[in-house]
């Protein structure tokens, strides 16, 4: 589907003013001048939201997200709100004609992820999970090397795991807030192992869980099992910090390079090392490869938070062709995404259907 | 339970002359002379077995394990054979009043593993299950740094995996010799997981198996879930040559080193690296810690075979001793393993039952 192009400099309107938003704003500023401007920015607290606009010098200050949504000079919106106000903003932002950028988790409810990307199609605007790890430039190379069966041959078996010791956020602690690891880590590794196996749904999802006590996931074991013999082995904690890799082997059949000199198939394998969520390196047989960031004046949050500029880069190349969905992400991936999240939230008997009064 | 000291110099057998004895022979050359003597060797084939005897200047050939078990002159016997027959051949020697090694698994059935154990202990002879993992220096200092709990903190999440590409070897690809991951390169992962979690049963296992056309596993994903939300994600493949790796993620709670300049707690871990399964390197907080194999003349065919030196060493320290099994893996460790083993194989519905004719 195909709209008007959208005016050379896009210009975006942020809502939310956590720390999200703030490497958002970093990595939107490490792009040529002149492609991308915040021209607003939207927060709960109106203090905490100025002096974010101080900072990046954004001019225009609301108190609402309705603002936003009314305000006729802004082409796009990224949503980093807290995972509960997701689905709402982003609709909202739809409704009114926005293109949207909205942090994952899209919603916490399949059926609302569903409904957002029906919405976006009708109002033909472009909406994308921000799934920003497959934009870096190590994670397209990988991508490359799955589809071009480089090094690998049969792929037999991807790793995944995501943990940090973050329990003591009230955010992640909360389930009325959307908490838990599966929500916030977990589905890095999802997508991840989604990514190489070809976004098909598993076969088969196991699923061992440690709770707390106030019902939210600490730590999740998932094997995911696809047709044809290939296993996903998951793993997020929101109670220790791992090491955080991402990695795919294969039987490195048909691939003489990767026979030793003894005759035997070396490790066919392709590894994103820690952090493989905002990857600058790339592992293969051939060596490790560094895709290096830009350099930033103002430190993010986040380990390579300035790596955003990637999404943020695709996000306009989309809007400016009228393309309404991203390869590197789409509307289905979200979608198929969003269905294993609801299966295992099923399995390991969570639910964050409570927080959505009045059927919405 | 104690008996009369053994000689100064260890008399060995070794039963079988394949890949495994020859390492085994290897290694126990680089303890100091005088300790250990291979003083028989007996396997399937007159030829290969003599070409064993002559490489190591083994001056006594059999054609039989009967006349290992008939030497009177051999205090401790070394069991290399296939997986299939380790029971007959441990069991034999047991009943001739044989100190054994025996290669892991040490049976293929649990009612056999148990049947061994309890013959040991009736002959009052010195039994394991050939565990050499836990008897590297590497090995060694993980295990004292679980016990004092240094750099972990709470133990959360155990991760192991050994996979390599051998699918090639018929041994592995025949359910009638024993084959499959689980057996060959699953229980080291399994050990390691029960080491790290006091030898205790799972409360929930947890698998996902790939099968040959044969009926072996060749690729297993295991979640092993430990009371007080203790989890160890293990897998197991023999159709990819995988990082092999072992690591154990704790909370890093009252450690305050493990606090970075950011007062946030850091990775609190600690891995054996490739290859785990027999390693010589130990990166914890405070480092990686390198512990070097003996140099060696005739290459072994396993990666560090060497270190089998290890366990040969710990077996004559216990045979000198009088005791009939080692700390470092005690008869109830080979039984809980069994047991974890038995109940995953009915889980994944793979019996070797079929081999083993007249109920023994």
């Amino acid at each position: 589907m195909r709209m008007s192009p959208a005016p050379a400099t896009l210009r975006w309107a942020i809502c939310g003013a956590g720390n999200i938003s703030n490497d958002f704003a970093i990595s939107l500023n490490t792009l040529p001048k002149g492609e991308n401007q915040i021209l607003a920015v939207a927060g709960r607290e109106l203090g905490k939201t100025k002096a974010f606009a101080d900072k990046f010098l954004i001019p225009r200050v609301y108190t609402s997200y309705e603002d936003i949504a009314q305000d006729p000079d802004i082409d796009v919106v990224y949503v980093g709100t807290f995972n509960i106000s997701h689905y709402e903003v982003t609709k909202l932002m739809l409704n009114h004609g926005k293109h949207v950028l909205c942090e994952k988790p899209i919603t916490l409810l399949l059926r609302h992820t569903e409904e957002l990307f029906q919405l976006a199609r009708q109002k033909k605007r472009f909406l994308m999970e921000a799934c920003w790890t497959r934009f870096f430039p190590a994670c397209v190379k990988l991508r490359e090397c799955v589809e071009n069966k480089a090094y690998l041959g049969e792929i037999k078996l991807v790793t995944a795991q995501f943990g940090l010791n973050i329990i003591h956020l009230d955010r992640l602690r909360n389930l009325s807030l959307g908490g838990g690891s599966l929500m916030d880590l977990g589905i890095y590794c999802i997508q991840f192992a989604m990514m190489v196996y070809g976004n098909e749904m598993p076969e088969e999802i196991l699923t061992s869980v440690v709770k707390s006590h106030e019902g939210v996931d600490l730590t999740l074991a998932l094997i995911l099992k696809y047709k044809g013999g290939r296993i996903a082995q998951l793993t997020s904690t929101i109670v220790a910090r791992i090491k955080c890799e991402a990695a795919i082997y294969g039987d490195g059949q048909d691939n003489p390079a990767l026979r030793g000199p003894n005759g035997r198939i070396e490790e066919a394998s392709i590894t994103l090392p820690h952090p493989f969520w905002s990857a600058t390196d790339l592992i293969t047989p051939a060596g490790r490869e560094h895709f290096p960031l830009p350099a930033i004046e103002i430190p993010t949050v986040y380990p390579h938070g300035q790596g955003m500029r990637y999404e943020i880069d695709e996000t306009r190349r989309c809007v400016l062709a009228g393309d309404i969905e991203s390869p590197g992400f789409t509307h289905q991936d979200s979608i198929t995404l969003a269905k294993i999240v609801d299966l295992i939230l099923k399995k390991i008997d969570i639910s964050y259907d409570f927080i959505y009064e009045n059927g919405k």
